[in-house]
């Protein structure tokens, strides 16, 4: 036996097959999923596993590596979020979603760390020693809001999308804040004075680490979607592109210090029209489905990790503290939310309502990038305190807010999302508003979003499309797409349904057949017409057949070998038939 | 700039990415890869990276870790090689493919060993101080066949199925064979006097080896199939079962000394027509996809990495011995190959000509494995001239043989592939042949390879897919399968070539249609009914449209999500509809 030679593997591949093992008990039991969030699930199988480990080892449980999962358990979950993230609900309130990112994450963290700092002069409460910037660096790893933990409750409930794109888009976009206020404190508590100086450049940091990850996303975006019009001849490598390129700008953008979640996110929306129209269909299905694979198995991993990490003995129970830090996060983000909602709904026509404004404040949940941040901390003698509050604030927030957060929904009654997609003609009615306002606003002269929009978009067929696509000359509309889409669609269900070879697909061969019918109870015998015509329709259409069959490649797929010169001609071939 | 953060992942991304940049670049220029094997490019680019390393740093560049090899490198290509193995050549010439996997190789390390210990006794060479086992441990390094190399050069020269396989089925079973042989000579180098039990230990342990990887590999292969039937509800984790339960195989068989390759490829063939009846079609379409991606990426990886690593100063050159060495090769594989054929061809109807055994023995490609055997040497004062000499024995066998056995095969008009697949009649007869050889097996008592085909068949049908299946109830021949494929990808093209929707699939819109003509010629005015008609067609059909649209959800992709109640309804639908 050697161990120690596969470990290192073994021990991945192990993890990774509990995580799956996990998900799919989980689904074997339909009733479960529907009232208990699978990440509360998936907590509670991590702090039984680390019951376990603790129990038998007599020590605690290794911790979830901070660098394990910011290099590689987070970003799959935000690539999966960036490229499936609904692009138009989501840039008409990109206003509202930076306000609340920015605005209401600074507010949050300042607001946590004064009243904590607040609390600890309680004399009764044995905290003096924990100053103000030690508070304000708590305060802003706890005052953000986690992306996996948002998106594993509320992916559930099906709130509309507006509300939806509110929470989630937040929770991406405060990370550029967080990192540079985490970062901020910590450099200052390291420093033996501040000057007014550091507080200034701290402030134009903001914009380095926000725009800086914009920047590296959509430039290696483009790059990727510029390198995908050379994969023609061979598609096995194109899907592998698409994760190359957006793990490169989450690590260039870590490697600069600038915000990897803005990155990637970036970088996912900048491609993934381009990258679509480049890749062949199966190289399509492949990227989608992987996407979906590694950021589900990724984020079942963080949340047993999660649970794995609370048992043991890095925690410093101070329950004074730690029941107050639970309390300002609830008030300090509730106030922000109302008081930015405020400022929001006096400029726009589509408010929020209150009912919304709850949901929004209450499903600010917390989850491992704060567990992450914690433990990255520089060692000083209450650390543990402040693992401890952010273990009992993530717990707080996954298991009570994420349980209750269904049933309140369905209580208030809350708009929820609608069960089917537009049609086709509201999506050009849509679409036709969309021009009309864009000329309104040019000739009214207020550049408003729909002015940028039409300017973008016009850019993007002007420009971009010529050197990013492969073929620019015909750029086809979304609905044309979708039609095209939902042909396919049908005409595999057909093909299912096995009711396309019988009939449908041959009507001269159906017209055919009922004229032998016809013969045949005339005179009883076959026509050698009809039979040359059988023939004839057959040789045609099994063109197709003599030429399929097995065959081995390592580069390519049965079938895709075959130059589309044959493809054409059968397809010509048919039509003539026809 | 924080590089050291994102080192290990950031390298192994940029070196990812160089190896697709440069297949990218190979395929750009059409008429490059079809004179030199892509192997050699690769090698040539490697050579060409080490050889700017070198001159920069002015030291060796870093050497291809072994365990990097066999632990992330090698699987990926072996899996790939077993899931698209063709099963059936692969068991025809299994008895063939053994006898030059295990009596080949056995033959051709001793071969070699002695002989090379033969010129070690020339005084003029100064080799006397090459004992006869390090002679034979090198021999067992040198002489077992590289998958990895085969395929890379035969998947281009297109031989017929049964050539094909005998190498490259000799290339995969070696590996248990070269395995015992080389840990056997290892062992005994290090031992101070050897004993015959330990030689008798060494004969049994082939069988441990080999057997074992089998079983390592069917019964993970089982569970893999076993687990995928309970994974209907969470479609997006079911390609991941494949890759982890295969990986898990080898890295089983690894850590119990027994045949990792062996392991993979049983686990691959075992669990294969399992998962494939019980996946979905877009994860089976992932896991093809995924498979050939990993196995293309590594195999550039690894071509890449043996260029690099030759430039540098580990190599001790002592031209007699290097040069033997290549001779001894080729005359010790050319004589085994003619041997062993003569013996096959006795009791075979089917011979292998002389001009197969001819590339059967010109085709005994060496790569990576050797070189990563060698590396794996214990440190003695030879080592560098071993290292040496297999360097030169792969650059000779890929460089002169891989790019000369494409002419060779078109003067010698060796048999070619088949350029198509049989057809549909041909694979009704080869069944029914089957079955009649397997039942005159049986009345005349030979138990052959039939009669246990048979009864495997009946085996499988019995127990293992009541087991291992979803819908056990409803066992699809193969023949009906592929009906169903050829239908989907008629299907596909039809709807691609925008013919579904105007004519095929409507056939009662058609003749509606025919009927507006005609009518409006008679009155110019449409009638009423074919409006009435022609409402009720499109309300059938676009019933579909009105449910289609995006919807943001981590764990489906959008479209999986429907109930197939709706589905169903719909198809019940058209079909009243036609």
């Amino acid at each position: 036996l050697d161990y120690q030679h596969v470990q290192v593997p073994f021990e991945i591949t192990l993890w990774i097959m509990l995580a799956s093992l996990a998900k799919i008990g989980f689904h074997l039991y339909n009733k479960l999923p529907s009232v208990v969030p699978e990440s509360c699930l998936l907590i509670f199988v991590g702090l039984i596993m680390g019951g376990i480990i603790y129990g038998l080892n007599d020590r605690s449980p290794p911790v979830m590596d901070s660098d394990i999962f910011f290099l590689y358990l987070l970003p799959p979950i935000v690539l999966d979020a960036g490229y499936f993230m609904p692009s138009r609900p989501f840039f008409e309130n990109i206003g509202t979603i930076l306000l609340y990112a920015v605005v209401g994450t600074i507010w949050n963290v300042f607001g946590i760390g004064f009243s904590l700092y607040g609390i600890c002069q309680v004399k009764a409460f044995r905290l003096q020693d924990v100053s103000l910037l030690h508070n304000l660096l708590f305060g802003s790893l706890i005052a953000a809001v986690d992306p996996v933990a948002v998106l594993a409750v509320f992916e559930e409930i099906h709130v509309n999308e507006k509300l939806h794109i509110l929470v989630f888009g937040e929770s991406l976009l405060n990370d550029a804040v967080t990192v540079v206020l985490y970062k901020l404190f910590r450099s200052f508590c390291e420093m033996p004075t501040i000057k007014s100086v550091d507080v200034f450049a701290g402030v134009g940091k903001f914009f380095v680490v926000g725009l800086g990850g914009v920047l590296v996303g959509l430039s290696f975006g483009f790059t990727a979607a510029f390198t995908t019009r050379f994969t023609k001849d061979i598609r096995v490598i194109e899907p592998l592109f698409v994760f190359l390129y957006s793990y490169l700008s989450y690590l260039t953008a870590e490697m600069f210090h600038l915000s990897g979640i803005v990155a990637i996110i970036s970088c996912a929306m900048g491609m993934k029209r381009y990258v679509e129209a480049n890749i062949s269909l199966k190289s399509h299905t492949t990227v989608k489905y992987f996407m979906k694979m590694w950021s589900s198995v990724s984020d079942t991993l963080i949340f047993i990790f999660l649970g794995v990490s609370t048992i043991g003995e890095n925690h410093e129970w101070n329950w004074p503290y730690i029941c107050f830090t639970v309390i300002f996060c609830l008030v300090w983000r509730a106030l922000g939310v109302l008081v930015l909602t405020f400022f929001v709904n006096r400029f726009h026509v589509n408010t929020i309502t209150s009912k919304d404004q709850f949901i929004i404040a209450y499903g600010g949940l917390r989850g491992a990038i704060c567990f992450s941040l914690v433990f990255l901390l520089p060692d000083f003698h209450r650390k543990k305190l402040f693992i401890a509050a952010t273990t009992v604030v993530i717990l707080f927030t996954v298991f009570v807010q994420g349980m209750t957060i269904r049933p309140l929904v369905d209580l208030l009654a809350v708009k929820r999302k609608r069960e089917s997609a537009p049609t086709v003609g509201e999506q050009i009615h849509i679409r036709f508003l969309d021009h009309l306002l864009a000329g309104i606003e040019d000739i009214s002269g207020h550049w408003g979003q729909y002015y940028w929009k039409d300017k973008l978009e016009y850019f993007n067929s002007k420009y971009l499309q010529k050197i990013l696509l492969r073929e620019y000359d015909q750029p086809k509309s979304s609905i044309v797409l979708l039609y095209e889409k939902l042909e396919r669609k049908h005409a595999i269900e057909l093909a299912q349904a096995g009711q396309l070879g019988h009939g449908l697909a041959h009507p001269s061969f159906l017209s055919s057949d009922r004229t032998v019918i016809t013969d045949q109870k005339l005179e009883d015998t076959p026509n050698p017409d009809v039979l040359d015509n059988m023939q004839e329709i057959l040789a045609r259409n099994l063109y197709r057949i003599r030429r399929t069959g097995p065959a081995y490649n390592r580069h390519t797929l049965p079938g895709d070998s075959e130059p589309t010169e044959r493809a054409k001609e059968i397809l010509i071939l048919r039509h003539k038939s026809l």
